[in-house]
């Protein structure tokens, strides 16, 4: 079993909880309030500037050239493109990127972000995809499980943010990540392993409590 | 009005319901059931390894070789000396240095330490120290209120434990840090200020959590 | 005056050395041996690796969204811009990216790259920039000196070289960073500025040994 | 062999040149001016500042309660006490703390210092170790060889530099550093391992350049 099956497995009873909430249910069948949908898409703005800043501590901490620019591209992908999809919600919504950059990050989202954080910064690359690699992934599985109901990605408020983590594009990027996790991985001792495995149930509580404090608007 | 005063004066809605936690009234009139305070005491134990390294970014972060003397003789006060009345404790309770370490931090108490060492590893001095107040400068107040009470600290439990907040040791070591706050925020930028006092609230909101955590002993 | 014109005049003496060391003439005039340019070439390339780290640094340092895609689109600017003119030499030369890549760094090269991201790591935004100016800027100036020159630009083998940093986009690029170190030194204590002008100073002098390395060919 | 024999075989003809190098005989038979040794003292006590922080490094990058102790002692070991010795010679000298701290360090100062704060920040405890290690070594075998010599351990002035790293509280740290440094070693991957070889030898050469340096009072 590699290292991502182990960790994923580990993680699973976290992750069927997003499957369930009614947030994420919400999304895929149309009965989320925009209300709620719009706290959510503003906080997971202000956590994508600081998910790049992991991915450049990624950079930081590999000695790889072919590894530096994964990250560096990466960088540039939070940046300027999934976030170009918050845009388009965020035009049609009718906030600008001001408005947007102006919003306070609520506690469960910096508690969330600065473990990435830290974690990136005391560790090295392996650690920093550890950290990455919940939200990518977790995001990917809802966005296919989602698209998978008829009519959810056609709906349409819901459908636009629901084919962009369920298409090729982000489905192939997530999966290059979950790659090189494994690459990272092999050879470390089993308490570094353990010690990983540590970091992604970690995040993916962390991604269960971003859920519940967007249903619950909290800040 | 200085900083400190400031942030104090802003955080006292989160800091008042300190004083009124179950938690921590428990201790004061001695109703904290021990299996409570044992969990509290273990991730307080394993808080103070992380509290230490914030510190020691101070010393990082530092240029004046008095300020990294302050910084290297707090790292060694609380490696050396607040972890000690812990060890008094564990050892009444029959706690091993080794079972100590080997309980997992929660998830609670992960979150508010990585958030400073994250907070640490990109500031400066003054963030430095913004994130290290909370805890100390609270655990002064809630250490003087309870030992105010008659007979609190005479408790033949929870006793030590308040006479070692309330104790002028801690209570000088709080006031010296409290007095580089302010010297490291004088003058500074209105934003860098009103970032500081972010850090400042979201610890004292992540002490808060703990108290709750450690109420509910939620791993 | 200005921050960088403050920096820059301070920083003359060392400067003034690089326009006529003749390992800079030398690529001026053509009468530079391919030996050393070569040598020189591979060192630069490893040094560009580093240089984009110290670039995402700045990213990982800032709060500000603007500024972190600044500093995103440089790390890709020298990954894959700058980068690209020194494998179009690679090429003319023989060298793959794989013989490029497992060249030792000199010693004067390694001390030169760390200095910058132990700054990059201690401090904030401004030292970031301060690091990254002495290279940039004065590339920019030995670019435009050298295309003043008659017939420099269009030499068979060196005017790729001169025409690049001479070129209208390395020098918008380079006074876009000019700007953005006015703008982050603007406000700041005289005693941060006074340590931000030892950075461009330390990392000016680390410029001239790299010249002098290069023509000596030293591991 | 053991990692720590590996990397001190390779380091042997950098070594060497500091056991012949007049500075360091200087040292021994007493023919060392009072002048290069003031200039050598003064960047040694500024060096000893940023070789704290990379002890603090360690703590930092350690997750294992015993070896952070370790870390803190020799934080304090290098504040309190190597700086001690300094300060004895600083009396002797009638150079005040403050005046010492005023002294500007020389560029090959800072670029040692930073070169070992870099590797810290980037990496991890092996790193730290590997980074602090020719400092604290090549110090006990020049102490040791010099006391070695005849009368050299009773010279009225340099007498008591020699017995500071001969005698046996330094050699004891040393040697527990060295031990360190071989448990942090065991299990790594070929790759690591030579990667940690490398910061050693980058040291010893820096260390070879600061006898140089000091002979040469280059700022």
């Amino acid at each position: 079993m590699c290292f991502t099956e182990r960790v994923r497995r580990a993680a699973d009873p976290i992750w069927q909880a997003y499957f369930t909430h009614p947030f994420v249910t919400g999304i895929g069948d149309g009965s989320l309030s925009v209300e709620k949908f719009r706290f959510f898409l503003l906080q997971d703005y202000l956590y994508l500037y600081d998910y790049a800043k992991v991915f450049a501590l990624g950079l930081l901490k590999s000695g790889i050239p072919e590894e530096m620019r994964f990250f560096s591209s990466n960088v540039d992908a939070v940046l300027n493109g999934e976030m170009n999809t918050h845009r388009a919600y965020m035009k049609r919504l009718g906030i600008s990127d001001g408005e947007a950059e102006s919003v306070r990050m609520s506690l469960a989202n910096r508690a969330y972000t600065n473990y990435m954080l830290s974690v990136g910064y005391s560790g090295g690359v392996p650690e920093v995809l550890a950290a990455i690699l919940a939200c990518s992934w977790s995001y990917a599985e809802i966005g296919e499980r989602l698209a998978a109901a008829p009519g959810a990605a056609a709906h349409p408020f819901y459908g636009e943010w629901i084919t962009g983590y369920a298409g090729g594009e982000y489905q192939a990027t997530n999966r290059a990540l979950i790659e090189r996790m494994d690459a990272a991985a092999a050879g470390l001792s089993p308490a570094r392993l353990d010690a990983l495995e540590q970091v992604f149930l970690d995040c993916s509580r962390f991604e269960g409590q971003f859920w519940q404090m967007s249903w619950e608007m909290a800040e």
